[in-house]
């Protein structure tokens, strides 16, 4: 294998440069690689440095024109089938320690590892081995290595039956020494039971300030794989069933649900708000005959909540369904479309799942199929079965939601159900009324392990209806007025549903808090990074 | 068939009501429902309809319990092999005119048409086809008809061979008489060379203040539902690629860039700002080891700049990706996805962009397969032979990416094509100056019919070399010491680039103006509807 390319055209060139910031860009540049050579030629006081040009740090890499071209091998993809291969890694070096002559190396890749060892030999020096052993934990390292067989398993490593022989190792991109965190502290596991404990953990709010730290942890890197996933199956799921994807502003000149909790904007010289869903729209879109249609994107709420499943920002998964008669055409079709998402969910990500696992106490994630749904009132019924009473038409309180999930999972075995026919007292203005129940509504809420994941209703599809109940809900019909003359002009009986994404995640995982399913969470509190 | 169904219980459960909530809503309803009786009543006058219960208002459905079920056909499927049929069609009344004792109405759905037609028969009443020719256009009608083959061809209709013979017609939603804009006007083509050239339009204002009808045109149809296309091409040409869709904050804490055009947020008792891009953050997820990112959402920018290509607000198609050597590992990985994106907008979108093109004048979109590369000296040197002499350093003004894109068009033949190796002068501070050419930047735009769709760059993964550059930018550094703290523990060399997705609809499109592609735009002069 050839060097590292060093380009050595450079000092020739920067003496033409002409513009000051040009030359400054260079002089930092040039530092950089300055302490490369510099680093790599204390290693090597020793002129008899046998393995002299097989270790080092690497220049900053610039793209430089004549940068070599190398195959790079995954560790996920390393097996006793490749034994006796050389091949090159590029990975986080993870772990290391020197013992006598030698040096053993954790590499790490996403949520795999592997070990790699440096034995003083005829070909790897004494002062290689110290280079390697002396490279700070988090650094990026290009390896060359012949791939050896174990035969008693490498302990802690997920490659366990294969190890790395190196013959090369350089440093890509140096990790400063101090970490504001371990990445073993923040791996560690967080059972009640775990033989570890009473070992160190990371606060919730160490991780989060140092993130970028934080996120390379296994389960970390599979919770947001898994995530997109949700986001994947949510939308291909839907655009099978006939559904269009639609963007909807952010910023809205009126706060429509009455004011409360939404942040105001400065708009050029005037001021508007961020909307706390896209329920408006997605409505329009409706009655601009796009008949079904799904959103994906971010939703503000300036709520003072700080709790474990509360976010001043998240990502709304919402959809809006015209139907024909019956809302639950569109209710079954929401059910219908999570049974998908738990379905892709359980086939697809089964090595996340496990992974998310190794960290934390993840229960199994049960559902039916068709999902059950549950009026109302038999909700109630089942409460108060267990002593809790709830009035008709009262809401229902979080600690009874908690509780009610718990009773429909004793009895039906299922985390995943949809509660129907909601009162009308509880619900938005825009709800449609029950026609054969004056103080009921077509509306539905949707529980994932006893906390609510969706809520979505028949809207009122008229104008002069919708108008009547916004005046009953003190909403100010000038303020709406766009959003009412919507329905004007001839518009299908429609339903549908907004999904906080990160409480899907944080639920289907069994996972304590929200903040570890948004990868740059927002409360009142933060906003960093 | 039967009739549609009406809640006869309704009466005696509202006496029952207790809240006052309820009764007002119910009253609401009841109201709806009595207009929707009295409507029918009024053509019912004449004892002797034969037609009586086979048209009239529905009552507002609202989910009765005792709803039918009925399935129903969409236009699209209609032709002469379904001749003889029964069916029911539900669909907006486009159009209705009456003639003698017949009336003709042509339904529409989304982006087709079919001629429906009453004639005064021993089963349908002169006051069956007066109530049919009284019906508002737009409204919501669900028809009970045969189909019947039509050897002519109907003029103006999508479904040219076939026709509606109708049997039953109900209103299920009405639309106001009065329409701000005739959707016949607001879908006129508007090509030159049209002989409907001096015919009604309607202009853009009028167009978006009603955008719920302007919405409803065939072209608009097609527009938004090309439009799920790219972004659904663009997630999963990368998801194929092995990208991890990510999700990014839009409220953060410092205006990255330099602090111009930015949305100032209040935040509870303090400040915050609006994202100008998922740039900081899709870089945090490089070093956090997700490796290659994309993410869709809302990007913010608080330019006062009422043109055709400019929003306040618009969705950013972002992706960033870790490299081994040099950027162009990026670069082309981004040229290939777009390639990926337009063929599959020819193949899967060709009905779509013919209705487009019924309208607007829309030349076909060239590509080509791998995408044209030139660098930034050679396209200063078509521009400089064709008269424009554009500065080594100098950024390209908008009329000569135009100009250029016109040179590369007629030279290459593609309307789309990478520039490679922007002057470092005009790029953003963390752009990696080029290692062999102080004057130059390891950085690119791409372009469609001329105009910018995307800007990326390789980034500097250095946190000195950062630093620096951010100090010569005059950035105060502790404003985004977190975004320079993400480097500091190790990070590979990476590229990416943000893409406009309004852009690239219209320019794919050869439209004129980005408000086109916006569902609800946003502009400093507009945040309404």
């Amino acid at each position: 294998m050839s060097e590292p390319a060093v380009d050595v055209n450079e000092k020739g060139d920067s003496k033409k440069a002409q513009k000051k910031e040009a030359k400054k860009a260079e002089k930092a540049a040039k530092r950089a690689e300055h302490r490369a050579n510099t680093d790599n030629a204390q290693e090597n006081v020793n002129e008899e440095d046998v393995s002299q040009g097989k270790y080092g740090t690497l220049p900053l890499i610039r793209s430089d024109t004549n940068a070599v071209k190398r195959d790079f091998t995954y560790i996920k993809t390393l097996n006793k089938d490749l034994a006796g291969k050389v091949l090159w890694v590029r990975a986080r070096l993870h772990t290391v320690r020197a013992r006598g002559k030698q040096s053993f190396i954790v590499l790490r890749q996403h949520e795999y590892t592997v070990q790699a060892i440096l034995n003083v030999s005829e070909t790897v020096s004494k002062a290689m081995v110290k280079f390697s052993s002396n490279i700070t934990k988090e650094s990026i390292v290009d390896v060359e290595a012949q791939l050896a067989k174990v035969e008693a398993g490498v302990a802690g490593c997920t490659q366990q039956d294969v190890e790395l022989v190196v013959s090369q190792i350089w440093v890509v991109s140096a990790s400063a020494p101090q970490l504001p965190l371990q990445i073993e502290d923040a791996s560690r596991p967080e059972k009640a039971d775990d033989a570890e404990g009473l070992n160190i953990r990371v606060n919730q709010d160490t991780r989060l300030d140092n993130r970028v730290l934080d996120l390379r942890t296994p389960a970390n890197q599979a919770i947001f794989r898994l995530e997109a996933g949700v986001c994947r199956l949510f939308r291909d799921t839907l655009t099978e069933r006939g559904f269009t994807e639609i963007h909807t502003p952010k910023i809205i000149s009126a706060a429509s649900e009455g004011g409360a909790n939404v942040f105001t904007v400065s708009y050029f010289k005037g001021s508007a708000y961020l909307a706390q869903s896209p329920q408006l729209y997605k409505q329009m879109a409706i009655a601009a005959d796009f008949e079904k249609v799904f959103t994906v994107g971010a939703v503000f709420r300036a709520e003072d909540s700080n709790t474990h499943r509360h976010l001043t920002e998240f990502v709304g998964l919402d959809l809006e369904m015209a139907f024909k008669y019956h809302y639950h055409e569109v209710m079954l079709t929401i059910g219908d479309m999570f049974t998908a998402i738990f379905r892709g969910l359980r086939d697809q990500f089964a090595r996340e799942i496990a992974i998310v696992g190794q960290q934390f106490a993840v229960e199994p994630f049960t559902f039916l199929d068709p999902p059950l749904v549950l009026s109302y009132d038999d909700g109630r019924a089942m409460l108060a079965a267990a002593g809790v009473e709830v009035g008709p038409e009262d809401d229902l309180s979080t600690p009874a939601e908690k509780l009610l999930g718990r009773l429909v999972k004793a009895k039906f075995d299922t985390d995943f159900y949809m509660l129907d026919k909601y009162p009308l007292a509880v619900r938005p203005f825009y709800t449609m009324p029950d026609p054969n129940d004056p103080k009921k509504s077509n509306s539905y809420d949707m529980f994932m392990r006893g906390e609510e994941i969706l809520s979505g209703a028949q809207r009122i599809h008229d104008p002069e209806l919708l108008s009547e109940r916004a005046k009953h809900h003190g909403i100010d019909l000038q303020k709406i007025a766009s959003y009412i003359d919507a329905f004007k002009y001839g518009c299908p009986p429609h339903a549908g549903g907004g999904i906080g994404m990160e409480r899907v995640v944080m639920l289907y995982l069994g996972l304590d808090n929200i903040r570890k399913t948004s990868m740059f969470p927002r409360d009142p509190k933060r906003i960093t990074p």
